[in-house]
């Protein structure tokens, strides 16, 4: 059985970035699959911490640091980036798109796409406009993925990702989840927890 | 001119531990020279955060996660681990006895190894007793150090400390400052910290 990683994220999130861009490749390169999951961070900031906005705003000497490391991250990984002019961008609608596109297969490609709108072009991903030719690129028809998302199972199907990231013990993103039940937290913790998935695989078999 | 990285470490504090346990070796590979550097984080987060308990503490789920984080480090690293009975505990005392150790080259032994008081074998830093032995074996003579302690201008130096620690954007720890003014904060930010500061001293030569 190949071993499974859930990779937690919320386009608004700026670790969740270079998380996203490169999951696959070091997933694959340990012979791991990523099952994309994206929440929202809001209710859980509200709940857990009482924030009504991103830490990043609400301690200012943390957010200053954030921009620098995610630059100097980005470097390292020849990501592009360009600081968006909103932080952070309202990630809704783009995580009820990107569900419409879990069994359809696109839903990586897809939120690949997001992410590179949002921090390497400062373009608003809560636009259906922006998501449009990200659709168009990740093999998806338009169209049909918008109408999916307004969905009310869709909806409810966000809405279950938020609670159940709250029941294991989420509280920031990325986040990563073993199939043993582990947790790994931060852009920085993606490579630990690849590798825990690979081994506790093992170990199973 | 041998490269210099300032390593900023709260006593208290969890992910300053396995930081501090290994920075030097980390380090000397690199020929980097480490300046010890201890403060008092509670000023900062009151200051910065509104906060008068440890964000581990005021954030349980954040905490819960941190423990496990830590033990699956310090397996990684090798490094013992008896998880404090009391947490955070106070490192007044500690951080001005370390400072008294600064000129007399004993103050790395002596940080690590209430480190490892704190951390390995859950004692209470905050007590005369148990940093006596430590000082001992990191080769100084206690009660000279317990008095140079109390005295005046180590208090006023713990106090400057804490004040640079703020003026210069600290809001964690353990943390890492360049010779050109780079800040990394956090254990998993020790190696590029280091890599940098050996690569910034040779563009500069």
């Amino acid at each position: 059985m190949t071993p499974v990683l859930e990779f937690w994220y919320e386009f608004a999130s700026t670790y969740s970035y270079p998380a996203a861009m490169r999951v696959e490749d070091v997933a694959r390169d340990l012979g791991v699959s990523v099952r994309w999951r994206p929440f929202l961070l809001g209710p859980l900031f509200h709940e857990q911490q009482g924030l009504t906005d991103s830490p990043f705003n609400a301690v200012p000497v943390k957010g200053e640091y954030m921009w620098r490391d995610l630059a100097r991250i980005c470097e390292e990984e020849h990501l592009p980036l360009k600081k968006p002019s909103q932080f952070p961008r309202n990630g809704l609608l783009a995580a009820r798109v990107a569900l419409a596109g879990e069994e359809d297969g696109w839903i990586a490609t897809f939120s690949r796409g997001v992410y590179e709108a949002n921090f390497a072009r400062d373009q608003d991903i809560s636009q259906e406009a922006v998501l449009r030719p990200i659709l168009s690129e990740a093999g998806a028809d338009p169209d049909a993925a918008l109408a999916a998302a307004a969905s009310d199972p869709i909806k409810a199907k966000l809405k279950a990702h938020v609670a159940d990231a709250k029941a294991r013990g989420l509280f920031g993103a990325p986040s990563f989840l073993t199939e043993d039940g582990e947790l790994f937290w931060g852009n920085d913790r993606l490579e630990q927890a690849v590798s825990w998935a690979a081994r506790s695989a093992l170990q199973d078999a």
